[in-house]
């Protein structure tokens, strides 16, 4: 029986592009019961804010700047960005998609300044990822303190063509 | 005369829902001068951030994690939730309102990492009062200082159909 | 030849308005390798987060209610308003555009609470601007760190009719 095509296949071209990166689309973290994890109108789709899990656990907790480099902090923006692409695939075919907004939110020791160099790990990810299709807006923000300790929490802003 | 049909009016069926709750829609805030409480695109609906106000007082102040504990933040982050539909209120019908995105700010101490916590409080209203028209996507930060002091702020994206 | 007419060029409006105000539309930021200045869904635009640069210089630093005045940081935050717009014009007619939301972060010293006093220079100039079509909703939070460790950072989400 022949295979069914991978280009008919939702998702397919994305999770291609993330196999040729190394990297593959983690499953969507399971609702819970106060809130999900993105909502859908019309073909705009709004992701909750998403922490660096790794199959459920904290890929890495403390300030940036303090506890954790910009570099690890790079790498766990990236991280939540594979975490909100999971929350939108369940709300249309990734492989339609286009990139509004990323807001990144970097858990920040006092002075430290330099959160567009962790949001270019988001904004890295989702250009490789979607190309063209990735070029969005960008705020990037240091805060106290983020769940769990988190130090980089990032949203989404997506819309379906 | 007879009276009109409760299901009828403008929000008659939130408004119940509130009754229900022991709860009820305050007064939208009047509009101060250089900005509005809310904005209206289409059928999209933008409100301004929130603050805990009942009757124009703030209901509390502080930290939490250090002057305010997670429960009493839970309860103002529902608080905020009211004065937010107040001000959704005058852009439409709230018995047609769908949440669409809640951002919750917690005003927190440092070390305090339970902002998903105190946010449930906005959350869990949002379902209590919409049902399945209340599942929404969230981010819960936290922040520094809020205005006036405040433990919690909280905006909402909203759409009408 | 005759002069084209003011009135068809584009942003002709906002810049004579501008004019008026003794301001005038900075040039967009050049777009950086790994996000955009703004992004348009149909009719909605969302701006990245503005720093308060002028001619690519910083116009201020530090801390609300330490190292900067709520006068100065009131400025500021006008500063990033203008570059907002500035990113907005590339994606359509500045006089067609309604303000919907601002967002306005500052960055803030330990118990400063009058952040709404920093973003009421971010929203007297987009009424000043704009008139009617400048009301817009609003969130004022006070952050811990801003990216260059600017004192102000404002988002806008736009819409063109």
């Amino acid at each position: 029986m022949p295979q069914t095509a991978p280009s008919t296949e939702l998702h397919a071209q994305t999770r291609q592009r993330l196999h040729q990166l190394g990297l593959e689309l983690p499953t969507a973290s399971a609702p819970v019961a106060s809130y999900v994890p993105a909502t859908r109108i019309g073909n705009t789709v709004y992701t909750s804010g998403q922490l660096p899990h790794e199959n459920g656990v904290l890929a890495g907790t403390g300030k940036v700047g303090a506890d954790v480099t910009v570099e690890e902090a790079s790498t766990l923006a990236a991280t939540c960005v594979l975490n909100a692409l999971a929350a939108v695939s369940g709300m249309g075919n990734l492989d339609h998609a286009r990139i509004v907004k990323a807001v990144v939110f970097v858990a920040s020791a006092a002075g430290f300044n330099a959160q567009p160099a962790v949001a270019n790990g988001a904004s890295n990810l989702l250009l490789d990822i979607f190309g063209g299709r990735g070029d969005h807006a960008r705020s990037a923000v240091g805060v106290a303190e983020l769940p769990l300790n988190a130090p980089v929490e990032v949203e989404l802003i997506v819309e379906f063509s």
